[in-house]
């Protein structure tokens, strides 16, 4: 299975995940996105599930901050969550505004089933495990969204400025960064030879659970607008 | 809306959810489960994802009792969390022998989205909140079974041992106790007027989601199977 | 360094925690406990701490139930804190009965810092880290009052029936089991070679600060009385 | 009993903490270190351990934006978890490099007993119970500095530089933000009355808890010099 270089541990989740990878980086709701195809009402549904989401998902970073006992883990981790709060979710803000959505309406939206399962299924991964298993439920949504980025950069259309984000220099630097601390936070606590270990099969299970989580996330996009 | 009294905060709750606790516990599974059309490989599709749950499920009584200061309430989530373990799962463990599932199929089944969807979302309740945001998330299953069990409890048929056991003596004097549980633990902490505090919006929002992802979980039987 | 052969983990952390654990085993306040010169109110003192300290521990092993995700460590917990609050808290009301210290003034005996300072790392470890940081925090309690009952058993004397209780055979096959449930615990994720992981040092760390936190509280014993 | 006015919560429980109060605000290390009398080793002795303190307060505040759920207070625990990490730690490691101790000697400062005790205290209030658990446990900390900074503000000497900072316009205004941010966490969950709620009581203790261990980390700096 080919995709972005992100690191070790990305690459070896991904390959287990199989089919579930593909099915999430390669679902409809993505093409349509791609290819300009989605009708806007869907775009608009996602977006502000996104938002909320987003609320969720700052949260989680925070909690990696709050579990890690390395220091260059927490630094990392409230610069991703601070930036969740100043810039991501202000985008959402900007774009949903464009459209007629006010912030007021954006931050009451209510939170749909796909949307809590992601974020509620990291969060009990996180505050029942450990930072690892933490970290791999966050990997699917971070890294998937840098390989569907990557993948359908330069495609223009009516959604050009979201795959232009994703697929950008900023948010792929990010991706390499996220990567490269996934892979330290490992190689730190369980040595350069984890992937022996039988914890690797347990953090291999969250991210191809999260995956899945993730092609439902989209499948909500299409069902429900 | 009518049904059991198990209790104040359970009637207001369930009031609260409106249309989402009729769509729970008269779900088209339920009322087949119930007729006795439901088709078996439903049945035990339910049952092998109900094993998996009741997992989980135990692991959040004992969360219970990790985050309660009360002695008494220590207590009974110990005796809970001890009776699924040691009478639940059992149960389910008979019941599927007698279908051809073994212990060790039954124990290696793959957890479903919906599965997944409600503990983990019970469990972020509680890790994220305090024990009366847990307790909220829980009461729409064990309660909600209560209702259902009462409702159908004398309709026989294939399943009959199951809305037996659910509308039997020893069940509904454990909803009983479960609803008086979750009364004074509100009552402990908030005082009697806790319906008029802003916290009981978010209470009442955890068992609103809980419910709703407790119909996911009977729609899946049906999907499923 | 010598003492009873509670399993793999228990013997290396131990060692580890080298003059921290003599420190604890052979502190001044257990000397005198066995050999019976403790002052009368020194040794309430204790009980009554411990009466709070119990609960707090109860409530760490229902976390351990609530961290894990193999069920014989559900089960195995799910037993233990039962024993705690069925058979260890109602001994403690017994004795402290029979010196004129009823269950209503037991139970609101004030929380040393001590005391507090144990239970509060213990659970700070487990909801930080995973179950096994809970366990190797958990370790020094349970396994060093076993190492202390074995060598003062038969010691008789005023306090007799304290050391005749951590000595005898009952606690001392608890000691065994829960030192076997650490070991699998460690096996189950980490495999036979986790003492070369990075992550032994952090779980020996945890063994050792519990340790001293565990000496503090004997000290408390003497200081207070 | 006087002080600065950072809000009503913070009034309350300062003054129900009511010796505990005196005892860490106007305990001997803090006469000295204002007097100038402290000595040196002291004064470092309690700076390094106080580096390793700073690295778990940081994490306990972004265990408060991990827990919440309103985005102002996520924003302003973000914003506090940063400026720990990016302004008060360099701080110290500019102090501790003029006195001849580099980062890498600071980072591995052994914690002393006094200093986990604190910081456990707080992670496991914030992790057993709410957010609003975790924010009284924090206060004493950050607001006991402010109230100890004000009281001792130009009182130069040789440790002039600690007492301007916390006495100085930027720390006193995090102390009113923090404050602020406490009540609103209070109101917006268990409205205006909430000081007459059974609730009350444990927060009060959370603050009264974390007091004491405040002091116990200053006598510390006059123990172990």
């Amino acid at each position: 299975m080919s995709g972005p270089d992100y690191g070790r541990a990305f690459g070896m989740w991904r390959q287990a995940a199989g089919a579930d990878w593909t099915a999430y980086v390669d679902h409809a709701f993505v093409r349509q996105l791609a290819g300009g195809s989605l009708p806007r009402a869907s775009f608009l549904h996602y977006l502000r599930q996104d938002y909320v989401f987003l609320l969720h998902f700052t949260r989680c970073w925070a909690l990696v901050a709050a579990k890690s006992d390395r220091m260059p883990e927490i630094r990392a981790a409230l610069a991703i969550a601070h930036g969740l709060i100043h810039e991501e979710m202000p985008l959402h803000e900007t774009i949903c505004a464009r459209e007629g959505i006010p912030v007021t309406m954006l931050a009451s939206t209510p939170e749909s089933a796909a949307n809590m399962a992601y974020t509620r299924y990291v969060q009990a991964s996180g505050y029942g495990g450990d930072v690892l298993e933490l970290l791999a439920a966050l990997a699917p949504c971070v890294l998937g969204y840098g390989q569907i980025g990557l993948t359908h950069a330069g495609s223009g259309g009516p959604y050009g400025e979201w795959t232009a984000t994703y697929g950008g220099e900023a948010y792929q630097g990010l991706c390499h960064q996220v990567g490269a601390l996934i892979d330290e936070a490992l190689d730190a606590r369980l040595g350069p030879d984890w992937p022996d270990l039988p914890r690797a099969a347990t953090l291999s299970q969250r991210f191809a659970d999260a995956t899945r989580l993730e092609a439902a996330f989209w499948q909500m996009g299409l069902d429900l607008a």
